[in-house]
């Protein structure tokens, strides 16, 4: 199924004429279709002097042409009616303003790459810190191939640091992996990412509500941020300082009832002081991909055990031995009264189990008593 | 006020003859006083093989010689109804049983130095691993500082690693610290802390429910670990493997309905991974002394602002003034409608907007447009 190609080509005409993620246009969209929406402009014009503006813009646009030469370039735009569509993104119809005047569902998103967006029902958006330090890119890497490995997609912003790694992460595992851009899709930045957005063009998707050629400006960021946050199950934030823009994809994830998760440092990094601070109000810690996987509720396999660190010999014996082992003392030894009394039960049964203990080498018999040895406590 | 001499007595007789923290015996002399329920056992025995013993042992104590004898070391015993009895610890008698077969109030706390136990409203238990990482022990040090500056007594277990500069901490801030030992209070362990355990005991406070001379087993640190938790308004975890015991005093603390925190470390350190999993469960994620505060309800000043980073040059900017800053491009300039596209906003107003951006070094004209200045970005 596709959109009507007239609802298609006014969605194109208003989306080169406005600033995108304008949240009035996207409701009265929504509600009457592009189609009357863009005539209505057209003829009436509108009030406000911003608004002016964009109407001549949108007299001026060609959008038959400029969808022609989008694909030329290699790009499509997606609107709602597609197969394409990710109906996830409609839930931004209600989402909070996160960004005072920015929000709404986008009219349409240009996409490069093969990765279909209507696949990213079981994706994760992965983001952080653009100067991240060693350990949140490396713990970001092996996150996002564990992820990848689960056919998990990572989305994520094509920044340095956290998203960077996000993706190479994901491309290394051999999964899907989607950039979301605040420039148009068709542009490269920054410019060092080059061969990495050129991968993802090829073999996953780059993706922008900007019309071609857009410029990355701080508001689009921003507005962005919430396509990131509205496409995935869930954000995880990989360090962040406490201004990080990662925050505000967290709090777009929030505003749509995405999981929001945080990968905790050291107190003493300032690039992690962001990521306590929204633990600390709610966000859920993860400290793995398994754990990612186990909170946006993936099925079956992934769930994760409690971290339970190495076994250990002990492990092997009964509630009743252990009972007596952790009676015996370290160093000089304690007789049998003694370790009866502190174990709470009988003479006769604390020396079975004594026995027991000496016999599989967890306890050694010095003199009249007994203590713990070496390998017990292993 | 103070207990009566025979009810202390009769107390002094049943903890030197029975295991501590044998929550049975614990509720019986709640229930019916230590003076009565000594006099019955004598007079009954018990047909359970393990009381039988203790009941031995009991017939054997001449609880006024141990008394005096303990008084000469410096030692007292605090028991329900002195003045100096912490009442939060009666909240034990309802508390489950962590550890299993150990629980209940103390029959009374043997207690060497000046801190006296009913000081200890104001207090928090700060325990982690033995095995401790520099991060683990100097955040430690910093955060007991802290706690210690404010007034706010440390508690913890005189343990190697995190419990040591626990009260490190503490006493370098000249704040009231003490320790719980598993040990009777006048014996020194770890023996590398003798100098500690003195200082403590000179200023501070070195408390045991196991009486003077008991040696330390594990089952008597699991047992100790609920008076750590039930002494104090919250336990802070800092660094703990997934089985370290102070996971246990955590577990306590629950159990008391008190404050449970833990300091993230990073996801690649075993040492943080047991703090890690009780933020999972629902611990207080806290990065510092003043969270903490905040976290056991410290009145005042020690409210902590959310960490904000640096403040930049911006802060000082309108909202109005940074909608129009958001939209300025960083490399190639600009054009005003352009500008004022982005922004959202009339030309007229985006011009005024510019005008002041520019005087005041946030934005820079270039040909016939404008874009951010480097200054702006910091």
């Amino acid at each position: 199924m596709s959109a009507s190609e007239a609802e298609r080509l006014a969605r194109v005409a208003l989306a080169m004429a406005f600033e995108p993620a304008d949240p009035d246009l996207a409701r009265d969209v929504a509600a009457r279709g592009a189609v009357s929406v863009r005539e209505d402009l057209l003829r009436t014009g509108s009030r406000d002097g911003n608004r002016k503006d964009a109407v001549a813009r949108l007299a001026a646009v060609d959008p038959a042409r400029d969808l022609e030469r989008a694909q030329t370039n290699g790009l499509r735009f997606v609107v709602p009616g597609d197969d394409e569509w990710p109906t996830q993104l409609d839930d931004l119809e209600h989402a909070p303003e996160i960004v005072e005047g920015r929000g709404g569902v986008p009219l349409g998103l240009w996409v490069r790459g093969p990765v279909t967006l209507d696949s990213l029902d079981d994706s994760v958006a992965v983001v952080g810190s653009r100067s991240a330090t060693d350990y949140g890119t490396s713990v970001t890497r092996e996150m996002c191939g564990v992820l990848a490995k689960s056919r998990w997609a990572v989305v994520s912003g094509a920044a340095f640091g956290v998203d960077q790694a996000a993706h190479r992460g994901a491309v290394a595992a051999g999964g899907p992996t989607v950039a979301v851009l605040a420039c148009g899709a068709d542009r490269i930045y920054p410019a060092a990412h080059e061969r990495l957005l050129e991968h993802l063009a090829e073999h996953g998707a780059v993706v922008s509500e900007a019309p071609p050629g857009a410029s990355p400006m701080k508001l689009r960021f921003l507005a962005r941020n919430r396509i990131i946050a509205a496409l995935t199950r869930g954000t995880v934030v990989v360090e962040a300082a406490p201004r990080s823009g990662a925050l505000n994809t967290a709090g777009w994830a929030d505003g749509v009832s995405r999981q929001v998760m945080g990968v905790p440092g050291p107190v003493t990094a300032l690039t992690s002081a962001g990521v306590h601070l929204l633990i600390r109000r709610g966000a859920t810690l993860v400290s793995s991909g398994a754990e990612v996987l186990e909170a946006v509720g993936a099925a079956g396999d992934h769930l994760t055990v409690d971290v339970r660190g190495p076994e250990r010999p002990r492990d092997h014996l009964s509630v009743r031995q252990l009972q007596v082992l952790d009676a015996l003392p370290v160093g000089r030894p304690s007789g049998l009264d003694s370790i009866a009394r502190i174990a709470g039960m009988e003479a006769a049964e604390t020396a079975r189990h004594l026995a027991d203990l000496t016999r599989n080498g967890f306890a050694e018999k010095a003199g009249a008593g007994w203590r713990i040895t070496a390998f017990a406590r292993t």
